[in-house]
């Protein structure tokens, strides 16, 4: 059997925790199967060699800082082949150059676009476990490249796709995926299986547990994830493309607190005005998500839409420079706002969920600024400070804890 | 024009050093210039990366060590091409894999053996200045290498003679080759010029200006290096086949204190003894430097030698374990010993030299051990001890000072 095992950079952040997943790795290994592992920088090395970079260039050429950034995995992946060869455990470290990992050009956020097999397979076959830096990849200039945030995720999945694994394994700091996040829900539920699209649409809604890149690429190429604690043996929750029915018309509830609402007013309420402003905000890579526009009214409109918070500066800057092009008499944003989302397949044919939701979130006096569905989620912007207690209440509301 | 520039750890230890060494290249650059930069690890991250080594594994493979310690150039080039784009000159950092420097596969002490250069001629015809991380190589199997100590030195020299450079400049933190250390001897002068031979023979005779691998390739591929300062302007000291004669007998006078005697007593005096006992050494990649053998005396003889005291330990070792079938009654050995060198293309023709050196130090009463002279070079074994004090009356009794 040939596993992929994940482990993100706090897995690995000293000596100690570095020995705790070469003797996971090690065990794997013990039962006779081949064993990929991939590995994030060590702790906090990717916001150190930031803060490297800014202290010489505050806006540095992407191109360059994946030069300086990804030399964090291959620092890893160096450390555990030592300390798999200090438990006599034959080991071999790679990075993106050596696998190869080909991606495409764009620095700080490529995708991959094929893995080479043949190192992987050889060393493999040499009875080695195979070490793989996280996060990074080549360009076909010969350049390196990373995936952005959380990137890892997605070469562990890659990795198992290219080589057929039979298992991948992503190894975090909680034990599975919860029906909610049980640092806001105490009586919050560990999810034995849960569909791709599922995931998906959960780790878009704020649930940090996956990377939904990575989610994507799994369900594209079939490989099941096995989402587990890198700090025990508890089984974790297993992601495939039909998962158990376990009678849940949802299968969890969750928050992006990292939301802020815009709002542009008095625009000419004729075709194309809110195409050109979506298109100007994606001229600058900027992602709206809920998108509201009201009535006409003496020939204007206002149009309401949330962004991340990490965007809505630059949002609001780029509206602005063009505020006449675009008709707008007057912008104003809020960034008090949080979404909540429940997620489940089951919903599809359940016409009620969405009641179910609007009176959970009502009986707890919690108001709804904004609403936008999918086919297996329903989203509902509210004030930040409600999030939290929706949170429990929509919880309660569909008894996710049974 | 080309030009290579190496600038050692210790230039890019801090923010303020790369934008010292930046603003260099700048200039060299915004003459018209096409500009390599060769830059070893920042300060003491190498040491630092073997100590975090050291920590997961006292014995890391040498394999798993090169790809630790690679990282360290990787970050000094990234940063370097960061703050040249700060002062708005065009630049790119390059790891071995991306230049691609081949080497030999043999980790941790790897030679070069070609360099590509497509991808280097590419960006300077793109007007970037290229910054290449030195001491690393790649081995056929696709792994890094790196060089050994002072490598960063032969990558210079190397990419001078693939890209045919017009200089190449090697930056350290003395303003170029002196006659002795002016740190013990305080009147010894800045040699202007000097043959590769010489310089080979001081660098093997303990100065440490230049990786004496790296003057051999000079001198194989007829590269002209520059030794000087990167603190001043100050014009440094030329290195080439030919050197302007300075009338000196001798151009400098060097002492190496890494070193130590070994006695081997009462071996059989027949041929082929010696023989097996420095094949016994060689085979365990133990360099033997001055050698004196005792006249045989009752069917037994003695045999002295020198190596270097990070050797020492394993010589003595490797020879206590075969001490039988090497026929040795005795051994014992002196750490507290010197060598100190002279060397000058002028002694070929003047056999008066070493008369001079031997009165030197017979006016200051210090006693040699042992004698060894190559065509240029003439070194003695003294007490470490004594050492400076020779230093200091060899280049009087030369009058190097003038």
């Amino acid at each position: 059997m040939l596993v992929v095992k994940k482990f993100g950079g706090s897995s690995v952040a000293d000596k100690e925790r570095i020995f705790n997943v070469a003797r996971r790795c090690a065990e794997e290994y013990q039962m006779g199967n081949d064993v990929i592992v991939v590995l994030s920088a060590m702790g906090d090395t990717t916001d150190e060699l930031l803060e490297k970079a800014a202290e010489i260039n505050p806006y540095p050429s992407k191109r360059e800082l994946d030069m300086l950034l990804t030399t964090g995995e291959q620092v890893s992946v160096a450390l555990m082949a030592m300390a798999l060869q200090f438990l006599n455990v034959p080991a071999i470290s790679l990075n993106a150059f050596q696998v190869k990992m080909h991606s495409t050009a764009r620095n700080g956020n490529a995708r991959f676009k094929r893995v080479d097999t043949d190192r992987i397979t050889h060393e493999l076959e040499n009875r080695k476990i195979v070490i793989v830096t996280g996060f990074q990849g080549v360009n076909h200039y010969g350049d390196y490249t990373t995936l952005g945030r959380g990137g890892s995720d997605t070469t562990a999945v890659a990795l198992a796709a290219a080589m057929h694994a039979d298992k991948c394994e992503i190894y975090t700091d909680v034990d599975g995926v919860y029906t909610a996040d049980p640092r806001v829900v105490p009586n919050a539920r560990k999810i034995e299986e849960i569909t791709y699209d599922e995931m998906l649409e959960l780790a878009t809604s704020g649930a940090k547990v996956l990377h939904n890149r990575s989610v994507e690429m799994a369900k594209k190429y079939g490989v099941e994830l096995v989402v587990r604690s890198s700090l025990n043996t508890e089984e974790g929750t297993l992601v495939k493309e039909v998962a158990k029915v376990e009678k849940m018309l949802i299968t969890g509830v969750a928050a992006d607190k990292n939301t802020a609402r815009i709002s542009v007013m008095g625009v000419e309420d004729k075709p194309g005005t809110a195409f050109k402003i979506f298109n100007t905000l994606a001229k600058h890579n900027i992602n709206v998500d809920i998108i509201l526009q009201s009535v006409g009214r003496d020939g204007t409109k206002d149009i309401t839409f949330t962004v991340s918070q990490d965007d809505l500066k630059e949002a609001m800057e780029v509206l602005e420079a063009r505020k006449e092009a675009l008709t707008i008499k007057e912008m104003n944003y809020n960034e008090k706002v949080a979404k909540v989302s429940i997620v489940g397949a089951g919903m599809l044919s359940n016409p009620g969920v969405a009641a179910t939701m609007f009176e959970s979130l009502s009986n707890s006096n919690i108001n709804i600024n904004m609403i936008s569905t999918s086919e297996i989620r329903i989203t509902v912007l509210i004030d930040e400070k409600d999030a939290d207690r929706a949170l429990v209440a929509i919880h309660d509301g569909f008894g996710l804890e049974d």
